[in-house]
Parts: C-alpha cells; structure tokens; sequence
C-alpha cells in the first residue's frame, strides 16, 4: 500500500508521489492527515533550503502544523483509540538527556521534528507518528484548529519566555499568523491590553476584528509596554520594540531575522530589560487545544486560503505572490 | 566651616576646594569619609563628561564608592549613632513611584546618586547624607572593604539578574574589579565553577590567586557555561560569552560597551538564552557586608593603590597609565 | 462642617452620627463616597470585636470596600481631579520600611488600613484618604463595581500567591464573594478550569451562571487540581482540598478559620504541595479595575442587597439572616 | 555466582543470604558497594514495616544511600567504565510521565526506588543498576562520602523547596543528618546565617563545630529567620518554627511526622508564609559531588559508627540504643 505525498525532490519543486506505507511500531499511529498549516519555514525550505544550521539535504517532505483522524494503532498504543480527532505535536524528543528530565524537551539535541531536515513532514495522506505526539480534541474543533495549535504553541511558548504577568501591557510586533495568535495567548494569560504593530493594513484589519489595538509601524504611539512578543524578525524591529519597554520590561524574540542583530544595550539598561530568545515550545498542546475549544483564541480569520495536496507548491509561494494573506491550509484527503 | 573636596571644575580637571558645610535634615547624617573607591565611571566623567545619556553639566565631586565613621546625626536619626562605622549605599530613591514600591527602587526615575549628574558624590572629608543610605559595619571590616561594598553589589545585582542557581558552572568575562567580585558573588551565590576570562595576564593571575579557573580571552576552552556574567564592556565580548553559554543559559550584561552590540539572534535562539541587562543594584548591602564579613568576599587583593584626596587626578588617570592597576583607594582623611 | 456616618460606639451596635469634617492634607483627597461592601470582617468586628490580634477597642466606623467621587483636593494632590470617580485602595503603607522596599508594602508592619482598629473606614459620607489611595475608574463603571476591586484584590493576589500558571485546572472552595471573585481572577490569569466548591446551592447557582464548573461539597467528583484558592475558612475546608491536587500543587489560604488547622502532612507530601497564605494584597488595583472595565470580571451577581447609610446595622447581620445572599452594598448618600 | 546481601525476611530481623546473581541489561551496570548509609527510613522499614502508604510484604533489602565501584557493565554502557568510582541515586523514574517531562522525575507516580517496598536495596555485595543512576565521584572523594551525596540530596532539595535566596537567614530544626546536611547546603546556597535548633547537645555540638549557630530547643532566642527547613519530624516542631519566621518566610517540610500536624495558621497568615512539602530530590546529584569533593560540605563528622554486612541489624537499632550517634556506614565488602 502507498500514501500520497507532497514530496520536494529538490529546491523550489514539489511532486505528489506515492510512498510506501511504513507499518506503525508498537507505540505509533497510524493518521489520516486532515489539515496542514503552511509555515514560513516550510516556504524557505521551499525557495533557499536551509534555516540557521538546518539545511535541506536530498528529497523532503514539508509541513508540521498538523491535525488528522487516528486510523490505526500500534499493539501498545494506549492513549488514542481508532477514530480519535487528534492534533500532532511535531517534536519528538529523546526523553532521556539532561535537558529532556530537565522539563525543557523541547531543546533536546536528538530532538525528531516533522520537515526539520532531515525528518519527513506531515503533507501527506497518512502519517505514522508516536503516539505520544498526540493530542485528542474535542468534536467541536475543526481539524484546521486542530493544526493550528501549533502556531499558537509558539504563541504560548513565546509568553511563557517573557514572564508575561496578568496585568501586563503587552505590544506584539508582527501581525502574522504568529504574531496574532501570540496576541490571543497574551489576552489569554491574562494581559490587560496588547497592541499590534505591522507595515501591513490588512494584517493590523485582522488584528483589530479580534479586538486588538493596532499600530502602523511608520507611526507609533508613544504607549509604553510591560512585554514585547517579537514576531516580525525583520532587522531593526527588536531595537525598535525594546525602545518602547518600560523599565523591568521582558522581550520574547520569535522572530529569526537572518542578519545579526544590532542593539543599542547601553541606552537600554537603565530601564533593565531581559531578552528571552524562543526555541519552538514543550508542554503547550493541552493547553492550547483548550484555548481554541473554549473559544478564548480564534483561529479562523488567520485562514485565508485552501489547497488540496495538489495545491501545495501553490500554498509555499502564497505569501510572495499574495499579501494580502494569512494562512494557508493544505487538506491532504482533497 | 568648611569641608575640603576634591570638585571637578571643568572636564578633565580636578581641584581641592574648601566647600562649606552642610546642616544635616532631620533624617541626615554627617558622615566622616575614609575609604572611596575609584570606578571606571569616574573616569569616565573626568575623561569625556559623560556616561551614556548622564552628563556633566558644572562642577560636580565625583566619588560613590565610600565608607566612613559618623560624626553627627540629626534630629530623627534612629538607625545609626554617632562613631559607628558605615558602608554608604550610593542611591535614594524617592520610595513612592511605582518602581520603589515594586521592590525596583534602583530603576526609580527620581534616584538621587552620589556623582552622578548633576550630584555630587563622596570624595570630600565629610558627606551629608540620608540614614537609610548607611549600613554598619562591624569593627573587623576595613574601610576599604566597606568601600568595597559599591561594586561587589554590581556583582552580586548581576548573579541575581542572570538567575544564577546553585550548581550553575560561570562565566565571567573581563577579569577587572567588578567582574572579580562578581566572580565571588557567583561562588558565594553556590555556583559549581567559575572561570574568568580577559586579556590582561595580571588580571588573571589576581583571580587564580582567588581559586578562580581562568582563560586568556585569545583561546578559550572548550568548556561550556550555564550563566555568564558579562563584565568587560568591550565590543564582541557578549557575542563571544553568549557563544559558550550551554541551552537555556542565562546572561547578565554588566558591562555597558559604548557602540550598539551585534548579536548573532538567530544562531543563539537553539539554546534559548536569556539576557538579562542590569542596572546597578538594589536590596544588597546586607549581603555584602555578611560575604565581606565573613571572609567569603576577599577585595584586598583587588585594592592595588591608595591616595590621599590630593592624589584623586592622579587616581583618576590610573587605569590608562598603570595597567597593571586594578583598584584605587582614596583616604581623604589622610 | 460635618460628616454622617456609621459609627460603632461599642460591640453589636451602629449609631449615624455627625462627625467633624476634616481638612485635607496636602497630599489628601476628600472623597464623598458612593458606594462601601459590606465584608465578613466588618461583620466579625460588629459582632464579636476582633480578628485575630486586631481588638476593636473604642468607636470605630467599619467599612473598607469603597468607591467615590473626589469632592476636593490639597494642595499637591496630582493624582486625581475634582469630579473624578475612583476606587479606594484601603492600606496606606509607610513606603520606607524593609517590607515597603522590597515590593511587599501589604506586610507593612505600620500599615494603616481602613476599619482595621484603632483605624476608621468609609461607612461614611465623606472620607479623607491619601491620593495615593485613589484609582480613577472609567465612567462606564459603576461606584458598586469600584467597591468590588477590594474584594477582587483578594482574589487576584489569592492567584499570585498560588502560582497560578495559564492552563492550571483550578478548584476554589468556598463560593461566597470571595470566593467567586478569585475563580474569576482565576479565569482571567489564563486557567483552564475553575471548579467551585460550597455548601449552598444559592451560592453555586451564582458560580454556575457565572460559566464555572460546580461541586457540591459532600459530593466532589474524582477530579484533580493543579491549583486550590481555600476561600471558605472553615475547619477541614483546606485539608479536603489539598487532597485533591495533584503533584506539585500549589494552595492559597484566603479563608482564615478561627482554629488551629490540622492537616496529615505525611500522606501528602509524596505529592511536593505548596501552601501559602495570604494577607491582603498589593499592586492590584490597576488590574482589577481593567478586569472589572472590560467585562472580564463581572460583580453584579454578586451584589444581592442594598442599603442607604441607615441600613448598616441590617447590612452587618445580612448573612446570618439570609442565607440566600452574598453582598450587600451601603450608599452613604442615599 | 551469588551475592551476599542483608535480607529482611520478616519485620525486626535480618538474615544474611547468598542471592542469584542477576546479569545486567544492555545499559545496566554491576556495581561492587563499598558503603551504604543507613537512613531512619530504613529502620522504620525495620521495626514497624511502614512509612506512610509504603508497606513492606514480604522479604526486602534495604538500604539507598550507597556508592561502590563498576564491576561490570552492559553492551550499551557510555556513562561509565569498568573500575569508575560511583555515588548511586537510588530513584528510577520511568522518563515518559507527564511529571518526569516537566522535570520532577522524583515525583514519577512509576518511580523504582532502592529499599522503597516492594524494590530491594543496596545492602548487599554487588548491586545491578541502570547507568543512569550512577554519578562518577573523584578519587579524592570516599566511598562513604559518596553513599552521603543521598542524604545531601535531601537538604539540597529542601533549600530548593524553600527558594532559599542568597542573604537568607535560615532555621534549621533537627541536627541529625539531614539537618546537619541541610544546613550546609543551605550555607553553599548563600545563606548570611544558619542556625541549627535540636534537643540533643550531642548533635547541636557536631553542628556547632562544623560553624553553625545553635540553639537548645527549650530555650530558643529572640532571632526571626527568612527560611525554615523543618528536620525533626516531631509534633509542633514546624509550628514552633514557622512562629520563628519573618513576613514573607518560606518553610521546606522534610521531617515527617506520623500524626497529622496542627497549625495556628490565623496566627501565620499576617506574615504570608509559604509551606513547602518536600519528597526526595532531583537533579541533585552532580551538585551534591561537587559540593563534597570542594569541601563545602563536610561528612566525616556525621559519620559516627561503621559496620560489615553482619552488623546490618546492630546499624538499624543504633539510633534507639546509642543517642549520642549520627550516621552509621555498612561495608558490605568488609
């Protein structure tokens, strides 16, 4: 038997081919991929092949924002049971380092992550997976939210580094799908206000239907904040957010722009600051699955457009050709 | 009746005036000086007038590094008595803006600090001051130690920031006073190890005399760190320090460089560092006398000149002409 | 001039009596107030004289949860207006003592506190407090829901002092106004339940159509806890809610039963709890107001009686009398 | 082949038996035990056969603080070598848990504890054990100071539990091993004073030579302390302590008493303590070797009688016979 696959031979191409099914280990799952989120790392796999230190190295397949339908289970699968709706978290660590019984999974150096070369993704029709990467969700959760708990992890995470305190004024650079469902998180945790900043019109337009204040980035308000959640990762906009901290102000950076980043610390530790780097997220998919069922983190006007597999490549160059664009979702069964 | 203080008419000048004393309030002190430091920060207003956006504007005494005997107190005083011996904590705030009463009293926007502009600091023969300013110090505590406690509380202000945690394995770049008290601090705060690194052979040997483990900054080891306590202030050498910090590795940016630092975000956001910046101190002259007390915190090795108060111009210009200097004393009795 | 006001000549008796204006202070804001909570503690003064170590010993006007309009200002008051609405935060602390400096001024040892003997409160028409004790309050919330912010305090600072993490499934017991204020903070601070327990099935009627999930005390469900607030205060309330959390729970004491607590240790410290208790807040006002303002928090369920200035007696005996009722609010100008 | 051990057939006695020897799975480690401390677990074990829910049924070893030498080892070994010298941890947690990923593997509901019923301990030649739980010690370090890293691990953990800050003043009630240990970490951790209160002038004289301040427990002086690490385990010892704590005091419960244990916490609340219950330990190990091989902590004085295998059941009635002793050490080589 074969499952469908967006597959990418090499740079810049995406072929559907037929792999042969991998039979599911005594703990793995079997998933009938439903819905995958397109990312922006999936599109620099895409068009440069490489992010940081992780370089694209014979044929992938991308995508890791994923959710499906368990179709079949391992002999010792015992947390989902065939037909569970279940949203995939993607990172699968060695559960055995320092850093794994440390609490901080997610930085384990042997750490599996679905399209982070060299591992396969999830832009198929069925995924085998542990089962520990599973999460049921509830009937009421579309399988698009169901993947999009995985931006919102980041989101999560992203709060979480920046000691994010109810009570805080929190601004968010960037209103990408990232930097939006941080904005959700932030309300979430508690935030008395939070503020977007983007260079996009219809970007901030999507902010401020979710009840966000908004700012355009040539324009700033002179409002000072408690917490930055940097999500842009363009040159010059961490500096520009720290600016605006108070003092004790906490910044989380989820944005990696390519370029080393200069920033002027002398005239910023009077107010004190700390910078938090991000590195994904551990610890997040209950929580953020609860946050969408119970309705506290929208995910659907980040949504903007649809693929079957066959889209895919139409998908990973979406946000070049369409500005005016948020999220793309590829479902694999179309 | 005069004090005599050594004032700094114009930039790059320093003169032994006859100034006229000053009626102690209510809460104030007459404090008899003994002991004051020399600080690079000193320096630097004698040299360029400046420190980052602080500047020299008239004449002003430098000097916020001191200790010395009370001779008179006023009306209200109930902390301290006449002959005690005190450690003079440099900075009152205003203990009613919102930073004071979070327990950020260093961050206060209204902090009044001994030289630095436009007040004036601690090298004259008698200081008038606040009681709660003052810390006693017990009989087999030096003055220069008591002294000693300004910038042992940068050190210990930066182990704090940087969340250091019993067992942490240090490092400290820049091998000068304050990064060799920060070094203490961080073994008194439990730290597993502690290595310092610099350029300069004689700094390193006064902390290997300290049991410090120790790098020439030219070729560093393979070692990897879980805190750095960034001390040096030079261009490069948080870039350097952040390098060898091990995943979630905490960084304390004492050292203020004069140039905006450029920091390679996106190949450090792996380890998911935190940097911390630090603004002087709060909450630490109890703990500095204990650690000097106690002999835990040893600062005679660091104390390598003394001078009366006609010696402050020559104390001043020490650094840049005696490398092999690290710490200077004024006596301003003598 | 006068002022009326509900004055406690001595034990289980209210008289209205005309008490001398007083001139404000320079820093001091007479406030003609709208609307006082009446609070356990009140009750507990009127009836049997004391809480704990404060003994009401001579006349006292009680009341302690208050909001107003400013009627007139002294001469440096630069906080508030003439005309404007505020929340009163009760406790006046000393702003320089070592609990004041470090960020804990509700553990002020001089901590003056409105009804707290020898202090009197704002059951009253008009009242002279300190600026620093006034919160403006926007124009769309009421003087009842100003008054709320007290009790609300409790409740958010109840959530501080339990840790309490976004995702944390949390059970509060005791839903009396206390009680549903903190599962309403609790909300707000990003929990993903809130469960209450109580005895009255009034009282969790209220709970229930505030959205919280509900026990009946003598029947608890199997569920687990990451998180307790004990807002009930009676014996074995906290012992049968520490055995509900799971590992690494963390528990609030706002309840204070009369008694010395006994709890089996032993059989739940294989679980690592944490307890802590909790007096009164601080820092809280500012949240509070903007959890009440943007409807995150809701009072007027809560608020089941009313009373002008004459009603305070029938005000004070209200929960011994009417089980079914939760808060009364006194108008003093009415 | 067999090993002898020290068999506990029934409550209160103990045989010495020759038992199968048991070869070692691929990352499992043969290791020749050279000491073993004997705890007041252990004697509990002994002579009543219980420890909270814990109940021994049927033939044990006993024994969990040991250290020894690798003899032996699996195919897949890395950590260690044949002829290293190790200190044990005695918990295997199962590393899959939700508690072990978020970095409290000792709160594992699956943990496999040496001597912990229904597991079998180290009081025995040759000890079979998975590599993860052997720490390599230096040569410079005894087997017995190795055995010791256990009950260190206790007072680390505890100091931890208590968020013991550096400048803390700390409390320490019970000068047996544990507290004497505790109290060392608690000087390692920072601490500017520790104080050991005990009934015991034996113990309080162990304590005091090793610098602690000391007091005889019926006469305690006027001293208030941050931090309480409660040893004893005696009814009203923690309520005796916690009396002793300034605002804002933290406890660490290590001592368990069997009754359940009654406090006045209406009394308490004013000062807003936190109780922190305490199991075991984790990630203490590396710490613990570092903090005996340095010299921070002392053993040798604890260590008051010695025994072979054959003198097991003199060990486990040494405390009830002899009062003036600390730690005994089984040789089961000897």
């Amino acid at each position: 038997m074969t499952t469908r696959a967006a597959v990418m031979p090499h740079l810049g191409t995406i072929e559907i081919q037929d792999l042969p099914d991998r039979t599911p280990g005594a703990r793995e799952v079997v998933v009938r991929i439903e819905a995958v989120g397109i990312c922006g790392s999936d599109a620099a796999y895409y068009k440069v092949g490489y992010i940081g230190d992780w370089v694209v190295d014979g044929p992938i397949v991308l995508g890791h924002e994923a959710a499906g339908r368990v179709e079949a289970i391992g002999s010792d699968v015992t947390q989902v049971a065939i037909g569970d709706r279940v949203a995939i978290e993607p990172g699968s660590p060695c559960r055995d380092c320092e850093d794994c019984l440390a609490g901080r999974y997610h930085l384990c150096p042997d750490l599996v992550f679905l399209a982070t070369p060299p591992y396969d993704g999830a832009l198929l029709e069925k995924l085998v997976i542990d089962e520990r990467n599973l999460f049921t969700i509830p009937d009421t959760m579309s399988f698009e939210e169901g993947a999009m708990c995985e931006p919102l992890s980041v989101g999560i995470w992203a709060c979480k580094r920046a000691s994010l305190t109810p009570g805080d004024h929190v601004l968010v650079s960037g209103a990408g799908p990232v930097g939006i469902l941080a904005a959700q998180a932030a309300r979430a945790f508690g935030a008395a206000s939070v503020t977007l900043v983007d260079v996009s019109e219809f970007r901030l337009a999507v902010a401020k239907e979710l009840g966000f204040d908004t700012e355009f980035s040539s324009a700033p308000s002179e409002r000072r904040f408690d917490v930055l959640l940097e999500c842009a990762g363009a040159p010059g906009v961490l500096a520009a957010g720290l600016a605006r901290l108070r003092t004790n102000g906490r910044a989380a950076m989820v944005g990696m722009p390519k370029e080393a980043v200069s920033l002027p610390l002398s005239n910023l530790n009077d107010k004190e600051l700390t910078i938090s780097l991000v590195n994904r997220y551990s610890h997040t998919w209950p929580m953020a699955i609860e946050l969408i069922a119970s309705g506290r983190v929208r995910v659907d006007t980040l949504i903007t457009h649809h693929f079957g597999l066959d889209g895919t490549e139409e998908a990973l160059t979406l946000a070049s050709r369409v500005p005016d664009s948020l999220k793309a979702i590829i479902h694999p069964q179309q």
